[in-house]
């Protein structure tokens, strides 16, 4: 463990091996949203070996204060141990049977119970399971084949909305609009176009675009959202995967006070097993029923077991209020480092799940910079994509980071100039 | 545990109460491939508590000998030691990171070993996650948007593939077309009315529609699809979720002995830890890369120690022979009984993968009738769904699954005369 005086930069050789290794039986060596070799190519972990707390090892025995805590999973710190030992009493039960649980049961009362406005709640195994799935349930209820999303919105890797290129054919989007976040007017330009065509509007509910800073909703553009479904009949599915359970305990939409129809959840629910979930209203339950929902592990009690803890710590310990004072002790002690190097920045994003950028910046360089820095010095952060603060980060995890970020805006500042 | 006396009879007082509780929140209470409400309603353990070997028990403290092993993921038993050690292991470091862990490439590396034609391995964690993606590759690969599949053949989830009817829209499946199993012809005629069109053919090893008997392939059936793909420039995708595993260490290509370009798996990979894998040949690697694949939990270190494991013991103890010899037992066993009682019945799939129905059937009633029976004596079998061996299956467990099947036979003869 190293303590508050930084550490030895870290090497990333074993990392660089592993992954020659690995391209030649893994197409692109590493895929997905995880790809170091499109961020920081050789100046980033590329293997982690073990996590505890808000810190994690990698290959090259490097420890790194962790800031993408498994891009969103990782709510209550690596190997939590009340979650591990709620999952691991389950586990020597059994996990995949023929049938649920009466965890499933447990937990679906429980997503009931805190989320406002739901009534009934579906579990999957990726985010995708589920947001695929409720657009699906939009067209059942409505009859109608249209849904909008806002431009540069991530809503999972299915052909109607995954960010990548390969393999699409036009009929997969012939009935996906997207609209501007923020943006009323665009909302409404489609309503106009396509009169009694469209089944749901899925939005963040704050906009995380990759490579830009995050846009908080207006009120304005919530309620024109909210009143445009209300008038037409059509439903408003959140997608709040990523937001999810970090925000607030009932659902992000209640951190901006607003309504969803559906909501969507993954990542955070379980700290890192794998689950995701679907609430929704009363009146779509007998819709909901037609849009058939399977797959071969999602009865997995295991997951369940760890959620309902992971729900339950949440709760008990306040651990979403701390994760927002740890995010705004880390945008002001950033804030303030920078100014210091007469460094111009961006904190956008709710605190506790941050993102940074130079607000002078033309291209990525800075941000790919600052955040090899970062690596180097012990701690990760992404420079394309927004960070995640996790219960177990303490004011010490905080100003350990700050000053490593202090060394890193330093060499920004000389490599850059401003 | 019971003995070789047969047991009382199940109740499902439990099993019912909690359904109902269920309903509230959850649409359908148990939704998917799970579902019982729709085989045997009030006559089938809807919830499960624990299992160990080839057995399980239910809420309502009834115990089975099971022959659906989680729909297919359990393997090797529940609760096999070695593989919960192996997984147990991992997860004291970690699942979830920001990186994968260096088993992902042990695991593929392994997967290429085992698979001759493979030279590459991708995961996710379910079935549709890889059929999906496949289809996308050979999309990608090809140029083409078309792909064929056998009808009631069974892909995923997935709206192009999706047995349920639910929230689709025409656009969802306007490229893709269904051919007979077994009927080369129907191949040939697609492939004549869409010149140049077709990106993949999409094939599971065997033919195991729901409601149905198992149909193997034919010898001339693989030959065509393999010569068709080859001529035409088209990718074969074997959809081995449901048998792989169970029949070849290999994948069930070879214990059919046909090559595909690209296989799927899933289900029994793992042992019931929840995991998903595709591997293809090296020609396709680069199209690959090109389709996005990315998935929450999907680096998750400790399904990938518990395959790796699942894998080994597979191969050690010669599991896949052993499985195939309880399906054999099995089967003699319940033709013998059925002959006793003067009943006609027709044993289909490869003996691992077992499958019963009555030859003189027009409904399903039968089926029915003889799995409630097997159920309220101790044995769990689906009347509509292939069934699955584990290699913890024992000639004792098989013995006494005849002798269950003994009584249950004579019920349906009472009931049905022939």
């Amino acid at each position: 463990m190293f303590s508050t005086t930084i550490r030895p930069l870290a090497q990333f050789e074993q990392s660089m091996q592993l992954f020659n290794r690995a391209r030649k039986v893994i197409p692109g060596g590493i895929y997905g949203h995880t790809t170091p070799a499109l961020v920081t190519p050789g100046g980033s972990p590329y293997y982690a070996t073990k996590g505890k707390g808000c810190r994690y090892w990698d290959v090259d025995g490097n420890e790194f204060i962790d800031y993408m805590c498994g891009y969103g999973p990782i709510l209550l710190g690596y190997q939590n141990p009340e979650v591990e030992e709620a999952a691991e009493k389950q586990r020597a039960e059994g996990d995949c049977f023929n049938h649920p649980t009466t965890i499933m049961i447990d937990l679906a009362e429980k997503m009931v119970d805190i989320v406002d406005f739901a009534d009934w709640c579906v579990f999957g195994k990726n985010g995708s399971d589920m947001t695929s799935w409720s657009i699906q349930v939009a067209r059942q209820h409505t009859g109608r084949k249209k849904i909008l999303h806002a431009s540069s919105a991530y809503h999972g890797i299915d052909p109607w909305c995954t960010p990548g290129h390969g393999g699409l054919i036009e009929e997969d989007r012939a009935h996906i609009h997207t609209f501007k976040w923020n943006d009323p007017q665009s909302v409404r330009d489609l309503i106009e176009k396509h009169p009694n065509q469209i089944a749901g509007i899925i939005t963040t509910p704050y906009h995380h675009p990759t490579f830009s800073d995050s846009v908080l909703p207006t009120q304005e553009f919530l309620n024109t959202i909210r009143q445009i479904c209300d008038k037409h009949g059509i439903l408003w599915i959140l997608d709040d995967v990523r937001a999810g359970f970090r925000l607030h305990l009932g659902g992000s939409h209640r951190y901006f006070d607003f309504t969803p129809d559906i909501s969507c959840y993954c990542k955070a629910i379980a700290n890192g097993y794998p689950l995701s979930a679907c609430v929704g209203k009363e009146f779509i339950k007998l819709s909901a029923t037609k849009v058939f929902l399977t797959g071969s592990y999602w009865n997995g009690a295991v997951s369940m077991a760890a959620a309902l803890k992971t729900i339950e710590l949440l709760e008990r310990d306040n651990a979403i209020a701390h994760m927002n004072d740890m995010g705004v002790r880390l945008f002001n002690g950033l804030q303030r480092t920078a100014e210091k190097h007469a460094l111009q920045i961006n904190c956008s994003g709710p605190p506790a799940i941050p993102f940074m950028t130079f607000t002078n910046e033309t291209n990525l360089f800075r941000s790919q910079h600052f955040s090899a820095e970062c690596m180097k010095l012990g701690a990760f952060l992404h420079p394309h994509h927004n960070w995640f603060v996790c219960s177990a980060h303490t004011d010490k995890d905080i100003d350990q980071t700050i000053e490593i970020a202090d060394k890193a805006f330093a060499s920004t500042k000389a490599k850059f100039s401003s």
